[in-house]
C-alpha cells in the first residue's frame, strides 16, 4: 500500500473530500486481489481434482478482471467520474464476495483457496468501506 | 461479432436460457468500445486543445477498462456467476453512458469523439438489452 | 476491423510512415484473439476432459492477456514509443504461436480449440506482417 | 510482495528450478508499476502543463498495460510456457525503460514522475534479474 499512498500524495490537484486512506487501501486491495485470484485460478488448474474446481477457476478469473479494472479506475482522480466509481466498486464488491464464498468452500482442502478467500474478503471490505465513505 | 458467435457455438455445455444473440452482441460491443475508447483517449492527447479534454480522456480510460473486463466476464459461461454478470453489466452501462455523454459534447469539434460516442451508445444499449433479457 | 479503421482515420496528427492497413488489421486481430482465447479457456474448463487441457487453458490465458495489452499499445499513436511497439509485437507473436500450437493439438477433438487456433494464427501473422512493415 | 510469496508457496505442483524469490519480486514489481503508471498518467493529465506531457502519458499507459499483462503471465506456473515468459519479460523491460527514461526527464518538475520513474526502474531491474536467472 505504501507505493499507492506515495503516488496519491503527488496528485497535483485537490483530491476533493474523498477519504484518502480508504481510497489507498481499496486500490491496494484491488491489485492484491487481482494478483491472488490469477494465481489461485492457476493453482486450481494444477490440482489433480481440477474437474471439481472449474466453478472456482471461473470465479477467480472474473474476480481478477473486475479487481484489475476497479483498481485502475480508482487510481484516477482527474475530472469527475463518481457515478462510474460507485458502479465499479459495487461490481467489485460483488465479484469479491462471489469468489470469496467459493474459495472458502475449498479452503480446508486447498491452501491457495484459503489465502485467496482472505484476499477477496479484504477487498470486499475495502470496497464497502470506500463506498460508505463516499456517502 | 462473427468470431464471438463462432466461439459461443462451440461451448461444450448447455448455455442455459441466456439469449445467445444478445450475449454475442454485448461481448462484441464491449471489445469494440474498449478499443475505441483507448484510441479516443490517445487522439484527445494529440489535440492542441488537450488541456480542455482531460475529463474526456479520463472517462475514455475508465470506460476502456470497464468494457474490457466486462467483455471478458461475459465470454465465460462455466459455473454460475450470474450475480457478477449483472453487476459488471450495470457498471459497464454506467461507464458507457458517462463516456458517451462526455464525448458527445466534443463530437462536433472532434471526429474521434463522435465515433467514440457512437461506440459508447451501442455498448450502453447492448448492456441494457442483455440485462433486460436476464430477467 | 471497420471500427478500428474508422478511429485510425480520425487521429488528428500525422500517423508517420506506418502501414495503416496492417496496423488496423493487427489491432483487430489482437482484440479478436484476446476474446477468442478467453472463451477457449472457458470452453476447455467445461470439457469432461479438463484435466488433459490444463496446459491449453494456461496458454489461452497468457495469450489473452498479451493480445489485450498489445491491442491497446497499438491503438496509441501519440509520442514515439516504437521500441515498445516492436517488443510487444514480438511478445504477442510468440504468445499466439505458443497458444496456436497447443490448440491445434486439440483441434480435431474440440471445435473451440480449432476456432481458437485459427484466431491465434491470424494474430501471429498480423503481428509478423506489421513488424516486417516497420522495417 | 508478501501476498505474492504467500500464494507462490501454495502452488500444488513443483515450481521447477525457477528462482522463487526473483519471481515473486518481479510479479510484485509488475503490479506496483502498473498501478503507479496508471496514477502517473492521471497526475500528468491534471497538470497545467499537460500539453507538454502527452508523450509521457502515452508511455505511462503503454507501460501500465504491459506490466499488468506481464504480472499476470508470471503469476501462472501451470504447463510450460517459458518462451512466452521470456518474451513478455523482454517487452516489460523495454516498456519500463522507455517510461522510466521519459519520467526521469520530468522528475525535478513533477513529483509523480519522480516516484513513477523509480517504480519503472525497479520493475525494469526485476525483469532483467528474472530473465538472467532463467538462464
Amino acid at each position: 500500500m505504501t507505493h499507492v499512498s506515495s503516488m496519491l500524495k503527488t496528485y497535483p490537484k485537490d483530491l476533493g473530500n474523498i477519504d484518502e486512506q480508504k481510497l489507498a487501501a481499496c486500490i491496494a486491495a484491488c491489485f492484491e486481489c487481482a494478483q491472488t485470484c490469477t494465481a489461485c485460478a492457476d493453482a486450481c488448474l494444477a490440482e489433480d481434482s481440477v474437474a471439481e474446481l472449474t466453478a472456482c477457476i471461473r470465479k477467480n478469473l472474473d474476480c481478477a478482471d473486475v479487481c484489475a479494472s476497479t483498481g485502475s479506475v480508482l487510481s484516477r482522480q482527474t475530472g469527475n467520474n463518481s457515478e462510474v466509481t460507485r458502479a465499479v466498486l459495487e461490481a467489485c464488491r460483488t465479484a469479491c464476495r462471489s469468489c470469496g464464498d467459493e474459495c472458502e468452500q475449498h479452503a480446508q482442502m486447498h491452501e491457495h483457496c484459503k489465502v485467496c478467500a482472505e484476499a477477496c474478503r479484504r477487498c470486499e471490505q475495502a470496497c464497502a468501506d470506500l463506498l460508505a465513505s463516499l456517502g
